[in-house]
This record gives C-alpha cells, sequence and structure tokens, in this order.
C-alpha cells in the first residue's frame, strides 16, 4: 500500500481527480497548509504538491520515495542544504499550449501594432498605418525543452524561422538551427539577426543572468525580447538600460528577481516593457493530476518515472 | 503575343516583378492613373490591377480576355451595368496567414486580457488575474475558402473547436461541423454555443447583413465577433446596438459599410469596439504577382485559370 500526502493550494481539487482514477493499492491525504500537513507526514511515501509548499514539509516525510513538483520549476526543492534521498518529478508536458498563447499573443500584438490602433481609435482617427508580419521573422529559443519545442511549432506555423540555444540537445525538428552554450561562444551567430528573443530557459546556475549586457548588445534595436520562463536569467537593471536608450524596441515579462514585483523597481517605470504577474502557463490541476496518475502506474509497474528532476542540473 | 496592361497603386513593382519571370510572348505595360492607362488599353487583352482602378478603365480595354485582380473582394466589377464578356480571377490564397494573423492576435489579446493587464501596469499594479485560453473554445467561420480554411488551421493549432457556415462546401478538413445557408434555417445550431464568431465571407446578395439583429441575439453574451473580411455583411446598427446593451462581449471590425469611416459614426463611441482600418491582409505585389505569373502560364497551356471569379455568385 503507498501513502500519497497531497499539500497544494487546489488540493481539494487534486484529491477529486485522483479518487476518480481508482488507482490500487494506494491511500490519499491532502491539505493546503504545511502545518496541517506535517503530523501526517510521517508515513507518506509519495509526495503532491507547490514546490514552495512541499520544502516546508521535507523534514516530517521521513518515508518519503517520491515528490511530483505540480511546477515546472522547482528551485525551492534545491537548495543543497535539502535532502535528495528521493525522486523528484516536475510537471512538464503540459505548459507548451499556455506559454505559445502567451507569447504569441504579445508577438502579434507587437506586429499587428494593436496597442498604437487602439490609440489611434481613442483618438477617433482612422489609421491606415501598415502592421507587420511574423512571416519570414527569426525567433531566438533560450532552452528548447517540452515548452521551447512547443513555442517553435506555433513559430512554424507562422512562417518563422526558428533559431535556439541549448545545452546540447537537438531534439526539436522545427528548430532550423542549434548554437550551444557556453553563451559567450555563439552569442554573435544566435543574436545577431533575432527580432524575437524568448526565454524558457529552467534557473540555474549556468542560466543566470544569461540576457545581461553582453548578449542585449548583439540584438538588433528592433528586437522583442519575451520572458515568460525565469526571472534570474534577466540581469534586470542591464535589461532596465537596453529599453531606456532605446537599443531594444520592447520587453514582455512574466517573471522577475522578486515576486510581486517590488513597487520601487526600474520595471514600473521603464519604456517599452510589458509586465505580467507570473500568469503565462498557471498550473491547473486538470493538467498535473494526469501527470501524477501516469507517473504513479509507471511507479506500480517498476519503470522509470517520466519528467525525473536531476537535482546538480536543477531540471 | 499577349499584351498586359497593369493598373496598380504598386505598378512599378508588379512590373519588376512580372519583367523577372521572363514570361514568353508577352509584352507589358503600366500604369498608376486610370487616364493615363485609358489610352494605351485598347489592344491589351489581359489586364492586372485593383478592381476599383480596372472599373474605371473597363470600357476602352476593347481586347480584353482576361483581367486578374490583385484583391480578393471585386465588388467594383460585379455591378450587372458592367461588361462581363471576359474571364475575372482574384487574389486567393495568399491572404490565409496575414488573416490568421490578425484575427488570432485580436482573439489571443482578448484570452490574454493584455489591454487589461497593461492598464493594470500604469497603474503599477501587481495584477494576478488568470488568463483564459483558447483550447477547448467555439469558433464559427462565416465563410469557409480559403481564407477560412487558413484559419481553421490555426484554430486547430490551438486547440479550437471550429464550426463553419458555407453554401454547400465542406472543403476543410480542419471545420468540425459544417452549417449550410440559408441561415435562419440553421442560425441557433450554428451560433448558440460559439465563444468567437468571425467572418469571412465575400459581399454578395445573400451575405448582406448576414451578421443582424437575429444572428446577434444567437450568439452568447461572452462572444466576440471579429469581421477582416466584408463590411457589408453586417446590420452595423444591430452590433452597436448589442455592444451597448452588453448582449455581445466584444467586436474587431477592419471592414465597414463606408471607409474610411465616417467621422460621426456610432461606432468610434461604441464600446468594447475596437477597429481597424482595413489593413488586416493588405495586398503585396510580392504575394500576388506570383498568381498572375501562374495563372498566365496556364493561359499559354489553354489550361482553366485559377481562382476564377463567377459573375452571379460574387466570388
Amino acid at each position: 500500500m503507498h501513502k500519497l500526502l497531497i499539500l497544494s493550494r487546489h488540493a481539494r481539487d487534486y484529491h477529486r481527480l485522483i479518487d476518480a482514477a481508482a488507482l490500487p493499492d494506494l491511500a490519499v491525504t491532502s491539505a493546503t497548509d504545511p502545518a496541517d500537513a506535517t503530523a501526517r507526514a510521517f508515513d507518506c511515501d509519495l509526495a503532491l504538491g507547490e514546490p514552495s509548499l512541499l520544502r516546508r514539509v521535507l523534514p516530517a516525510l521521513t518515508s518519503l520515495r517520491w515528490a511530483q513538483a505540480t511546477w515546472a520549476g522547482v528551485e525551492p526543492l534545491l537548495d543543497p542544504a535539502l535532502r535528495r534521498d528521493y525522486i523528484l518529478t516536475n510537471a512538464r508536458g503540459v505548459f507548451g499550449g499556455l506559454m505559445s498563447e502567451y507569447v504569441f499573443a504579445y508577438l502579434l500584438a507587437h506586429e499587428r501594432r494593436i496597442f498604437e490602433k487602439r490609440a489611434s481609435q481613442a483618438e477617433g482617427r482612422w489609421d491606415p498605418t501598415h502592421p507587420g508580419t511574423l512571416r519570414g521573422k527569426q525567433i531566438g529559443l533560450l532552452g528548447v525543452g517540452t515548452i521551447g519545442a512547443a513555442l517553435a511549432v506555433t513559430a512554424k506555423h507562422f512562417g518563422m524561422r526558428v533559431k535556439g540555444y541549448t545545452r546540447a540537445s537537438e531534439d526539436s525538428p522545427d528548430v532550423d538551427a542549434y548554437f550551444h552554450s557556453p553563451m559567450a561562444e555563439v552569442r554573435t551567430a544566435f543574436a545577431a539577426d533575432l527580432d524575437y528573443l524568448v526565454s524558457v530557459m529552467p534557473a540555474t546556475a549556468e542560466s543566470r543572468h544569461i540576457v545581461d549586457a553582453a548578449l542585449l548588445r548583439e540584438l538588433p534595436a528592433h528586437a522583442v525580447f519575451v520572458n515568460p520562463g525565469r526571472g534570474g536569467i534577466v540581469d534586470e537593471p542591464a535589461l532596465a538600460a537596453a529599453l531606456a536608450e532605446g537599443r531594444l524596441a520592447g520587453a514582455v515579462l512574466d517573471v522577475f528577481q522578486e515576486e510581486p514585483l517590488p513597487r520601487d523597481h526600474v520595471f514600473w517605470s521603464t519604456p517599452n516593457l510589458l509586465i505580467t504577474a507570473h500568469t503565462a502557463a498557471l498550473s491547473v490541476p486538470e493538467d498535473i493530476a494526469p501527470v501524477f496518475i501516469e507517473n504513479y502506474r509507471r511507479l506500480l509497474r517498476a519503470e522509470p518515472l517520466k519528467y525525473r528532476v536531476d537535482f546538480d542540473l536543477g531540471y
């Protein structure tokens, strides 16, 4: 018999969805509050929940074998001070669609000048300014995992050319040209002809501040940077400076070093910057529960679990 | 020897592109002004240009056998008072990509609340409002020609369900359910569960005011109407009333009964309405010249021309 602790803001939804799957040999207990969960954690060999909540109950999970994170990013569980004597899997393969909607909403808004045209309308002005098109434009993806691959499919759908920056993998057939780390060696070749730079990299030691003054200097002045991934990959003062000096046409940021974005942060007054509040791709229990359910069935069959996190790589 | 009259605002581009194709047995003369063209028209058996310009030179084109329109809509040439003793072909198969960019720019802007989130940012407010998603939503297409079929492909890419209203054809595999004219018989079944209604119908007697009070009443109050097609298909006062009374969540219009939209038109003060200035899919010589070139080669081989317009149907 396995025992699962669900610790999530959406614990009730997860409990209902997992009950509905009628998984064999599984008892389930659930909580929304780490304090409630701690007392019940000692005999749970499985856990499911938000990394920030699981972190707090980790010491009490003395029987833990496997934890399934409901997020893609698992930074709270990567702290070297924390135990790593269990299998950690994250949520992958479910955010590609929402991330594509976010990224291409803003790419199309930029090409079609929808903010400018709305401003013309507000002035009662018939505005025949020609819109641009994504067709033939170049997009550079920082990171080509399952999310990057989904973005590449959408980019191809709209007739774009796709460049991908990865550690080593070349898995997506929709990427036209791959560039591999270290960034210092490929920076110009990767960035100098991009119309759009989009980061979907995990937060790791290697990706920290990968979007820095040097990379921003390589981008054409008409380029737009979109970051729905992780805030730590951006040197924020360098980005603010590039936008303020007109060396970059725009940026769309969903993630930041500190969230919510502090009230005195330079980004609130940076020109040509659009801010969204870490809502690009929200974890929905209806999407994540099936990831747990498939992995639980693999566990019963003694097969390797999907989306296992390498604690050293950080993803 | 064939002789082609190019009469277009972009005459110089068309002349250059057609010269570059080195078509056999073809002499070319070009003009941007119908008055200039008239004197040279008498021995031209072929014509290429904007329908509104070609209309003015039609009486002088005494040798005309074939005219290639640079637009999809050919209303200026459909007037029953005008001659119809020539083959008229229009521009098709080239607007699908741009139309998809236009329509999905606004669909994604609506789901992702990009105007609202920008307003929050302007107030310095971190706005965690959940965005919507296109996935699982229903789109209804009024007209499923080459443009409608292209929209259906993009809708499927984003996981939408697609309903198509046509005269009789069921040619697109990306349409999940077809509904056929007359509208009065299918109105409820077609419209009552739509999230988005998009018209790409040609302007014909049958399509006139097809988006009327009766059809608007069937749409759910959360629905959004997008019209990048032809202004004549909309009963404009009925649409303004539906928006003003909150019976429709929004509309995005690129085309109008009268363009530019008159300064005293009710649409300038209608709520939840976005106006663009007939720029959804502009004819680009680089796209249209190949349509002429392919058709000219068909003419030389005595094959049927592509995209022939039926003067009675109007498309």
